[in-house]
């Protein structure tokens, strides 16, 4: 095995024990990255000189038993969208071509302070303004898209071009790529992990977490993420938990829920096929799968799209009236089209989005410790396709936000795990979904999936 | 001294010792507004039959042994804003002439099952958007208006027709009527008292809390008013203190701050040497009393009245629609005109709003116990008076709001309590602004002030 093909937790154990060196490490992940990003296109920036430095003083530190935990010395890729000091960060924006930002955000100071070694910087579709990612390809087939906005992150991953990414999510878009790409993604709880220094798509929605090959590996990068910010006002203080102590206890005992409507509305047979028999293999397992309604589904899509349009398009009102030819055509219509919505119009989304918060909470105390659904209705599309057209056409966006943007709009934990491939061989994701700063649980519900899941642990044959 | 003036407290008191029955308190109080509300004009509707039956009741438990507390038999006022099951409750809009809830607001709930009586229902401007009240007047003055919106509590308290009152305030309409008609009114922190059951004037601005005529009567109040309550999204659950035992407590130690700008620009002078006063006594009574600036002033009132035009238009949208001509003018006006922002503006007043938020979150880091401002730039204005002419002219409602706004842009507890009259012998208030969630010191601060306070406890000699 490759050390780019290692777990990251593998590859930090075996740091950790002397028996292989962060910068070996990074060697075989920047080889990696120059025999294969030429096709698949997930780096906007690779930070080598960053990179050997920052390798070389784990390398030291752990000489001098310095041990700053099981991330030191592990490769890392970062969102474009995320602010990293001295290091050109572009949103994947011609707006910020030049952009050099002179501090870190927070996630990727606390990246460094567990020791973890960034080796580039990943695409996202413009601002995070999208799902497609157009600058990436799927690796696993290169005719795909890896979904987005962090396409990137997703892509690099699979391809074995990082150990764990970082990804933001404001109707998906942590879970869509990794959905797509057969990784995992977490969207924690809103409120949980510092958004500080990362470009704001929607304030109301946005998230930033966790992108990795394996659910412990998140679940150990959650634990380095994890914490209050008084500089992001969306952060809450509530304490994090031990995820690893738990990642292993099993679903025995818990209860989980399957929506009976809306994840399962217009989705491709192979997913919800694959979604359904990962839910029969966890009840054998000995949770009780028990059958739930959502809460007023026909408000998810207008609330999430009524909220971010008007979010972003104050976030980035000035860019654009300055720069509006800068930006690609799609986000350009959608910036313009958001600076004519009204402010009583914004405001009864987030009055609807209250009793999609509420109806949900009351979902819960059912009670019930996770919601399992598919990540997506569908796997990736084409390079160039408009829309998904078995059952009833859909455009891509709209397929890949609809079952995403409940964790949006409720700020609940949610997990995208792998969970098969279809007939071409193109991963599905199964989606978990849990309580308020449970994500304990969420990731534990994943772990046992994940621990009998027959097609866990595969990468793609890029080469 | 008749059972009218006593204050709730010692009107509790004498109907737990059995010294004053609730029927006699409330024949007393029935009597006083038969004397004097047709002058005032403090009550859109008499609640006599529902306050006879609530005060045998009180009377019946309290032969039975059953002791509701301090505040049990005592009698109250409750703005018209605030929904009481089978009682009119109007907002004082021809809009609303017919409306008879069916369930009590939360905060009727909870006096009642405090014990006091409710004695009416207290007119307000139009679903409280102003700052007049045009159908009561001031008792000191009936030349002078009472403030608003919670003007017919106000009134209502310092005319003896009520032991206390409940107010709501979104741009000061607790602390304005408080100020001018010389009572005391607590603003609480935003989340501390739930706003189930009351008509909305904006969601993020909107608070409810307790009027008085002393310190300690509104500590009492909202002692039974303070909890959480999961059908108010802004209710947050924080314990309450118990307030009244660290009432008497003083200042000496505390440091207290007094902003060098904003809170004494273009202020009446008679208010201003009132309140500098009270700041001297307090400093001689032991608070170190320091000059502090307070953040970005200059937003206040744009971000105040950005955000509360925006969510007043979206919440009266349908009524607006179908009965605009019912609408006063001038909140007709107000409401057409919200209709017309824009998302992206509304939600940069959000944004300024944290700014705001988070300077006022380091002012008392500094760190502070409280902040001492006068409430208002000016005493009552006389009926049908436009502006405030002395310094810079300036229209009352952007007068009164100027210095209440900061209080419900931060969401901090703010207490007005009476301070002295100007020359003409119209009341002034002194505003005691205080850390999240941190009443008990607010209050307390202002239980000192009136402890000293030389003016402290007179009532208008309205016969």
């Amino acid at each position: 095995m490759h050390p780019y093909e290692m777990t990251a937790l593998q590859a930090g154990a075996a740091i950790r024990a002397r028996e292989l060196s962060p910068v070996e490490l990074l060697d075989s992940v920047l080889a990696r990255i120059e025999a294969v990003d030429d096709r698949v296109g997930a780096f906007v920036t690779v930070t080598e000189d960053f990179a050997r430095e920052a390798a070389q003083r784990a390398a030291d530190e752990i000489a001098q038993g310095h041990d700053r935990g099981p991330l030191h010395g592990v490769t890392v890729g970062v969102k474009d969208l995320v602010d990293t000091a001295g290091i050109r960060t572009t949103s994947s924006s011609r707006t910020m071509a030049d952009n050099v930002p002179t501090c870190d955000a927070a996630v990727v100071e606390r990246l460094a302070e567990a020791g973890a070694v960034m080796v580039g910087k990943t695409h996202t579709h413009e601002f995070a303004f999208g799902v497609i990612t157009p600058t990436t390809r799927n690796p696993w087939n290169l005719d795909h898209i890896p979904g987005g906005s962090s396409g990137g992150s997703g892509a690099a991953l699979a391809a074995g071009m990082c150990h764990l990414a970082i990804g933001t999510d404001t109707g998906g878009s942590i879970r869509i790529p990794a959905s797509v790409n057969g990784v995992v993604g977490l969207k924690p709880t809103y409120g949980r992990v510092s958004r500080r220094g990362i470009a704001s798509l929607s304030w109301a929605l946005d998230h930033v977490g966790p992108m990795a090959r394996t659910v412990a590996d998140a679940a150990a990068m959650l634990q380095a993420l994890a914490g209050y910010d008084r500089s992001d006002p969306g952060s809450r203080d509530v304490p994090a938990a031990d995820y690893a102590a738990t990642l292993g206890e099993g679903v025995a005992g818990m209860r989980l829920g399957l929506p009976r409507t809306y994840f399962f509305d217009n989705v491709d047979p192979a997913v919800e096929a694959a979604v359904r028999a990962a839910a029969d293999r966890l009840a054998e397992a000995g949770a009780e799968v028990v059958e739930v309604d959502v809460p007023v589904p026909e408000a998810y899509m207008p609330t999430e799209y009524m909220i971010f349009l008007s979010e972003a398009s104050a976030y980035h009102q000035t860019r654009i009236r300055e720069q509006a030819e800068d930006f690609e055509p799609d986000v350009r219509l959608l910036l313009e089209a958001g600076e004519m919505l009204l402010a009583t119009d914004y405001i009864k989304a987030l009055r609807v989005r209250t009793l999609i918060q509420n109806g949900w909470r009351d979902l819960f105390e059912r009670p019930l410790d996770a919601v399992l659904a598919p990540t997506l209705p569908n796997v990736a599309a084409k390079v160039g396709q408009k829309e998904f057209t078995h059952g009833e056409a859909e455009a891509i966006i709209d397929s890949y936000v609809r079952l995403s943007a409940p964790g949006n709009l409720t700020g609940l934990p949610a997990l995208s795990v792998p969970c098969g491939f279809d007939g071409q061989g193109l991963p599905i994701g199964l989606q978990v979904l849990g309580r308020p700063f449970d994500e304990a649980t969420v990731l534990r519900v994943g772990a046992a999936w994940e621990s009998i899941n027959p097609d866990a642990g595969q990468m793609p044959n890029l080469i």
